[in-house]
């Protein structure tokens, strides 16, 4: 029932949020669903999460962790449904239009959209593990470079580490896998499923060449976890990335 | 017919673009022309060009890939003539007033204009791709750097390469030819344009201590593939430029 | 007197610094003690406070020296209670509500607030030396990869160390201690302390993979001793560290 | 008769500076002296120039060029007279409050105030050559630490040499000499001013330890110059500083 008016309620208030801008005739389909405080409330709900994800990847690009179309960012909606930015958007000039809702399948709810290419490494996360709220997927100069010349970074004794869901102890070591890179991203996505069902408690991978995916139970929590690991993994960089495999 | 209204109307309506922040007075040349609709037309889209190129400057200028007036930015008018940015203005503070019009032999229509000293390396490129809608020319510390240290620089393994039209792995190389630096842009738009025939779909190259050229059919495509060439030029640097010639 | 009626006034004013965005009701207990020109007096006095730590800790965010809930700002308040960022906020995104008001102890004077995890550290240089005004504590990467490597950073010749009290000649050596990190903040506190006991004039000192504490007079004057020491270790993380121990 | 005038007109209006932001009381000697077109006229150009200078400097702190409150800035005025920072005021926070009017010995006009501690190295150029109208000193990360490992910097092969006058050719040397520190400033001005007079056209020099000086006939030259050997000596900090002496 619930799923059934956000799927309704999304169709109708995608338009909605890609109208922001523009006034919306009065008694049109959409007026009368902005009235159903139902409709309202997701309407706003999916606008604060758009908004969200919108002023942390302007930072990110200040920081050029996601140069011209790279990354992709995410928020989950419910137990069946995502907000993802839409194909090839540029990411330091996001706008709530280039959000699509798409289901954990990864497929647009709204004809005619295309989610991004990678939108399965996102619904693997999703539905992985429920807790997970939100993707994040930066490329850096840090996490690139890193990840082109190591099968793993191993981050240990930095105060930030207590940022990691589980840490409690900066001398704990956090291992972040690098996958190989693939255009098959069903296929990546299954090798990233085998290695988290086996290594619980994963807190972000890496793909060669290709950046780093965090996640988190908020925008908010996904932002803080990926701006401690960027932060670590620079500092790697720094020392050279001595004794990583 | 085209051609002739729009060289009519450059000169008229560059006075325009200059004057944007002042009154115009009612009843004279420029009223008029204004009120003629394929002149106005055209003003609009010169102006967004060029704010376009603004826009995209100033986010070049806050990386300090264009110190003080080093880089030149041009988008194509139609099939004979280019917006350009004028000869020795600073690249962080370009104002509408900075731009001219010129044809693709480098003449300004507007008398005592002076283009970019650099104008022929944009002409080359417009006159041989008519696809190719904008030009940008960037200095900064990695392709500076790169480019007095190598006969060209091949990227390989970045998901970013996907970018460069026509790569759909990215561990296709793609190659970058430095040319050696030259005062005598003539003679160095004729080394480009050979190399050019001779390689074709060539998406960018550098002059040694000199920067980066590259284009696309929009300025929006021209700065997501220079986005994307700079991040992975940064990244060789840290890999110190290891594997090139 | 003074103290008992700023701790009074403390804990009223936090709930005002905290509704600062809210209308207040008339004849309210907060409207009452703003009329009491001493209350009004200290409430503008926190908020300056808070907005002087927040300018600076902007300033420090862009720079990347504060990712996410990493680093934590003070400021005195009289003889026996401090301004203090409160635990796991964004310190690129600080506001007024993110600060509460202790005591030397440590103790928030608001029920059921939390001080930073790392307050201990600040109390002590409040009750070491009366005259600093001012703990500011960040994580950048030039201080966190340099305390990984080093025991003591000793610097030197540079002009800004006439920036350190004490400092006329910039061939005068500084030498910034490294301690251990530490979860045990108490223990930690008192290695410091028995260090400070020692080594009188110290300007500021560095915890291994954690980052930096400096302090001052006052907020001004604690940002610039930190702009100049981050200064001096960016370079000294471009010379490789050498010469240290 | 122009220098009287400027002389009075400067002690007069640089209260008007600093009482900018106030009303002034209609009939005050401040009210009449502005009534006079010529002081009026200097007013204006004194204000534009420190604005000129501030604009400059909050691009160079934004940089890390110009750390707490490294760095002085400089402007002339006639030929007796510059504006130049006031001791000791952080270059990220300039307001025209922090300049003050001095003569070329560096004595400000106004009674209480204190010109910048390295004035003497601003009024031996503005001496040396009535040509020079600004002068910028900065502390970059690159400068420092090249200014400590080498005696002079030789910059060739690079397109923004042709920034400096005289340089036609990228592949003209350019030599920026290494003085000591020195805290005796007036020694450390004459090595300068021995230096210029033997070695003619120097475009900058560099302080060991302490940053670059660097000049033009105006503030947007001395800038345009100072972000072009910025850029250069960054690129030589990548390059390891090889080939220097």
């Amino acid at each position: 029932m619930r799923r059934a008016a956000l799927r309704h309620c999304v169709v109708t208030e995608l338009g909605l949020l890609c109208a922001s801008f523009f006034a919306r005739p009065t008694g049109s389909p959409d007026a009368e669903a902005s009235m159903n405080p139902i409709f309202a409330a997701d309407d706003a709900r999916i606008a604060a999460l758009a908004d969200s994800l919108i002023a942390a990847c302007n930072g990110f690009h200040a920081r050029n962790w996601v140069p011209a179309t790279g990354g992709n960012f995410s928020a989950r909606l419910d137990d069946g449904h995502m907000l993802i930015t839409a194909s090839g958007v540029h990411k330091g000039e996001l706008t709530r239009r280039d959000f699509l809702v798409a289901d954990l399948d990864g497929r647009p709810l709204e004809a005619g959209r295309k989610a991004s290419y990678e939108t399965g490494l996102h619904t693997q996360l999703y539905r992985f593990d429920p807790a997970i709220g939100a993707v994040l997927h930066v490329h850096s100069v840090a996490n690139t470079v890193l990840s082109r010349r190591h099968d793993a970074i191993t981050l240990r004794n930095y105060e930030l580490l207590k940022l990691i869901p589980g840490i409690m102890e900066p001398s704990t070591p956090v291992t972040i896998p690098v996958f190989a890179n693939d255009q098959d991203i069903a296929a990546l996505s299954r090798r990233v499923d085998a290695h988290m069902q086996e290594q619980t408690g994963l807190p972000a991978y890496l793909i060669a060449g290709h950046g780093l995916y965090t996640w988190g139970a908020t925008v908010r929590d996904a932002k803080h976890r990926l701006e401690a690991l960027e932060f670590m993994l620079e500092c790697e960089l720094w020392n050279g990335g001595k004794n990583h495999e």
